[in-house]
């Protein structure tokens, strides 16, 4: 016999939506099974009438069909089957469900206590411009690489970098804690050669290593990196754990802007009918797990994402989520200097754009080539992606 | 100009199968640029000759065309690009390649340094034998749902499971700290109940609450169910991160067996042509981050794994990785008591076998229902899966 529910819900609910493959009616029958994977998981004919079958299990809010083989579903969920808890948010939106196919979660609908609870960006879009004193044109990013590279090496790139103007210079996410160039060495040595830069151009360019790793070595690392004088953090979520990156967003012992990379997330969106949305995972999720700033693979660089996902992906780090901060997209994955006008165009202003290899092909200088991508940035001001 | 390595290269590699779809030729051109990507990631052409070049780019080292529209290639990579950083060998073995179509990580072949370095389970099959008192039958988990109910009435259906002769009790993966049932009462409350039910019959049931959260609280919480007395751990790597279960399975102070879920990992396998193998996922790379036991949905159930697949998960519980324990296959996911004879036949002694609502049905107590389940196990002592 199952009891009635220990404790009075609030009745406030978040959303989310489903695009679920099939017909109509298979669509629904779909739906309705989503109410109660994610969050009883039980026999629903068991459930006797009362609280858990009224209230806990999901309800279907809007549904709406797309095409001949598609369908919305929005599913309201009790507040409480979550309350402020990332990874549980996380379980109850697509848990279980990533393990059956036809269904993507679109986006989410935080309830107002929700956007109030989740802390998000610590920085935000604004609070990385006013660290790098860049408070309108479009910001400039690279990478630290190759792997292989000793320590002074990599920290003769960040200081020509810093020199050439850069904003943020990220280890590539590849630099772990390898023999050519162990952490706690790389980061002084980036660091110091950052800071020796800054104090020649009055800029104030920030490193951002890599602090992927496992459990709280991720949060020694940080420890380490701010000790030394890193301006941000490097951490790619599907190794380290989205929750992970929460909590070091949310640690006011390090509070450094954090730069989100997708190595090993790529899975949730390859299939337009499967997985998460490039909205929800690379925009709302990486918000809400604190990511100041997200990477992705742009169109038309090595990876195959396409302009929409992109233009989705823009639109999550910044769709309203109570007083969440927006995040920068930061599109990169093999751009080149000379497409930067048309990234320009495409992303506006409001993006960190990354250029990695490119800067190393002939033609100049690294310092030279950081320069041009500069001047080419410098181009744009006031232009917003709309 | 790129200088050469700062240290010498042991020369030992680790190797990671991948499954490529295309024709032979493009097959071999994605092959290379695995060998990149996953690495140096960085313009072959800019790089100098030498050791970066010759010994950290990835290497093909095995090409096996499968079929008309798919190749298996084999790259090996030198240990010292990852070392026994786990988040790093994920990283290497799938992190960019996530983002790009058509290629599958099948398994990894660890270098003796690498298998001597990394911990893995810390019970293993034997010692979570051990634990129980059960040296040979297949072994019993249920689950504590559904969601919503009180910390009370959860632990009445502990007591009753272990009465039954359910081994391994754990909180279904949706219960986190939500105001029904928090975690630590709950935690209280059933590791008591399932204590009472052990002296009652002299069996030795164990509790593996649910400690997925955010980072740090993971430990919190884990180190609260050893002091309440919980004899396992239950943790989705998908949503606390693989790192974060690594670090906990190497807890001294914790040292409780640890039973993996599958949240939020089911995008890596839904497409045959992308993704992790269920092989490596829920096989190798659960067992390299510390899980004693991997929770998987069978086929025959509410999930749409195959046989075959399955098949594969078991092998990858048990392949030979140096010292590294194998793992407990847990099939689970919709099992009911009628499937128990063709699970049995399918999977051996070997395995927890995981039935979680068909035992609230009608026809008999919760306590005969368990104890039929254990009877139909009880036929099945010395098969082993082949």
């Amino acid at each position: 016999m199952i009891p009635s529910l220990p404790v009075e819900l609030s009745g406030e609910r978040f959303r989310v939506a489903y695009r679920i493959r099939g017909t109509e009616h298979a669509a629904l029958a779909t739906a309705r099974d989503i109410c109660v994977e994610q969050t009883v998981e039980f026999p629903i004919g068991l459930l006797p009438t009362g609280d858990i079958l009224d209230r806990i299990v999901g309800q279907i809010e809007g549904f709406e069909v797309l095409d001949g083989d598609h369908v919305r579903a929005t599913i309201g969920y009790a507040v409480e089957t979550v309350e402020c808890d990332l990874t549980q948010l996380l379980n109850v939106v697509y848990g279980n469900y990533s393990l059956k196919p036809g269904v993507r979660a679109e986006w989410i609908e935080l309830s107002e206590a929700m956007s109030r609870a989740f802390t998000g960006p610590r920085f935000g879009r604004l609070g990385v411009r006013s660290a790098l004193g860049v408070p309108e044109r479009p910001l400039l990013g690279s990478a630290l690489k190759p792997m292989g590279l000793p320590s002074r090496a990599l920290a003769d790139l960040a200081y020509q970098m810093a020199r050439g103007g850069i904003d943020l210079i990220k280890d590539d996410h590849g630099l772990a804690n390898q023999p050519f160039a162990r952490f706690e060495e790389r980061v002084q040595c980036c660091a110091d050669a950052v800071a020796r830069a800054n104090q020649e151009t009055g800029q104030r360019s920030i490193y951002a290593p890599n602090v992927t790793a496992s459990g709280d070595e991720v949060f020694r690392r940080a420890r380490l990196a701010k000790a030394a004088g890193a301006g941000g953090l490097l951490i790619a979520p599907g190794l380290a754990g989205l929750g992970v990156m929460e909590e070091l967003s949310r640690d006011d012992q390090i509070g450094l802007p954090i730069l989100s990379h997708p190595a090993f997330q790529g899975s949730f969106v390859v299939d337009p009918d499967h997985g998460v949305s490039p909205f929800l995972i690379f925009g709302q999720i990486a918000r809400l797990a604190g990511a100041d700033a997200s990477i992705f693979p742009s169109y038309g660089g090595r990876f195959a994402f396409s302009r929409d996902e992109c233009h989705d992906i823009v639109a999550g780090t910044s769709v309203p989520m109570g007083k969440i901060n927006a995040s920068f997209p930061v599109p990169g994955g093999g751009m080149t200097l000379s497409r930067v006008p048309d990234l320009l165009g495409f992303y506006g202003a409001e993006a960190i754009f990354l250029i990695g290899g490119d800067l190393f092909q002939p033609g100049g200088t690294l310092v030279e080539r950081c320069q041009a991508f500069r001047r080419s940035v410098e181009s744009v001001r006031h232009v917003r992606l709309t």
